[in-house]
């Protein structure tokens, strides 16, 4: 391992918002991308294990292509010594822009489940709509990105599907994980002010455009499945500015032990 | 927050066994400390959520005197910069010399009740012979802390025997955990290469003349307990020689977060 220069990172607070938009995605696939990350040797059959790992590399995958974009904006001239890496590594929670449902805890297999299938339909109407950016970097990373979303979609789907119409157990902790992860939803269409900014700006993704179409690819899911959506749910929300929920402390403290015990360090 | 000079560490293989002696004890401390303080804010009743955590912080306070020591006989000019918050924040798994036992995760009440019953009558015998050493310092360390060891051992004792002899749930729960724990018990009477260089010069603890009295003092908790040892189990062993469970490196991206993050801060 060697030892690079120091990085000096702007603080979030004077970052402009679309730097902060393209961190902000890049942050909900990052965080997204680890949780399902801690499935990998304890998935509960092998094909799954190997399923619900490859979601979680193509979701740091879009992670990097965002996080790279990012420090091209940030550091133009690669002067600050800014990469991927920076971002993903030495920034502290309240400098993180993902959205609350990404960090909630794993539980078990049909929570893990159910939080894909709700991020992966977001994903699924937010990337499709991105595609039109007149941001051309972020049309093409959301032209590509869609394609592994198309996936994560239908296999989650499927699951949610296999385990609210299934056994009796399955339905119970399914039916539980929903009145868990609910009140996560709110948040997705709830837009920050860097949301609204680009999407006055059409570089965004219009939320209340795509809220529909979501809620009735959800409400379809469920119905095959016989869940019930909780109604007149409280919804929480902050991630998307910073405020997060006590989970997400020890996600970073796991994720970036490396960077932060040998800083620079490259294999 | 402020800045101070960055500290370069020696590496754990260069160090004398002496050094090496007060960082196993002060790693001891420093984990099972830590362990317990994971049960603040989460405790079965208020009373014993403080008790829990009153003795995480007398465990941390003995880590400390021995971490201080330590840093006294590495750096006795100060040139170097280590202090105690060096040497709990800045060394990584392989140079911690903690017996596996302390690492182990809480699990239950059941569970920490036990670790802490097991760990807490191997100290006091320890602490005990301890207050003989030759090394004036470490007698007075040994010395200080039985009074607050006895306390935790008739604390913990008091509870594995409510426990034990309780309802058939708790009875169940605290033979379970002593499935799980019982094999960590080997390591501590089987002394690492610088303990018996440490009691051959009557510096360090005598182990084999303290196992007895540990063993009589575990069966008569555990026979008012009706409780059975398990017999002839496998022992683990490896972390007073810095080979550690997979526990240990989450406990340290949690422990030394804030010290990694941000280098030298303080208050």
């Amino acid at each position: 391992m060697s030892q690079t220069i120091p990085t000096i990172l702007p603080p979030q607070s004077i970052l402009d918002p679309r730097t902060t938009y393209v961190l902000h995605l890049a942050d909900n696939a990052l965080i997204l991308g680890h949780r399902n990350s801690e499935w990998t040797g304890h998935g509960p059959v092998l094909e799954q294990d190997i399923a619900i790992s490859n979601i979680a590399l193509d979701l740091i995958g879009q992670a990097r292509n965002l996080y790279q974009y990012a420090a091209r904006i940030i550091d133009p001239k690669g002067e600050l010594g800014i990469t991927e890496d920076t971002l993903a590594y030495l920034r502290d929670a309240w400098d993180f822009r993902n959205c609350l449902l990404v960090e909630q805890p794993n539980g078990d297999w049909a929570k893990t489940i159910l939080r894909q299938f709700l991020f992966s339909a977001y994903q699924y109407y937010f990337y499709g709509s991105l595609q039109q950016s007149a941001d051309q970097q972020l049309a093409a990373i959301g032209e590509k990105a869609l394609k592994e979303v198309t996936y994560h979609l239908r296999w989650s789907g499927e699951w949610v599907v296999r385990l609210g119409d299934g056994t009796a157990e399955s339905h119970r902790r399914l039916q539980e994980a929903l009145q868990d992860l609910w009140p996560y939803t709110g948040e997705l269409f709830d837009p920050a002010a860097y949301e609204t900014y680009n999407t006055d700006l059409a570089i965004g993704v219009d939320l209340s455009a795509i809220r529909s179409p979501w809620m009735e690819q959800v409400r379809s899911i469920f119905q095959q499945a016989t869940l019930s959506v909780p109604e007149d749910t409280w919804m929480q929300s902050g991630g998307k500015n910073g405020l997060h929920s006590e989970h997400l402390g020890y996600i970073l403290a796991d994720l970036q032990f490396l960077q932060r015990a040998y800083p620079g360090c490259t294999w």
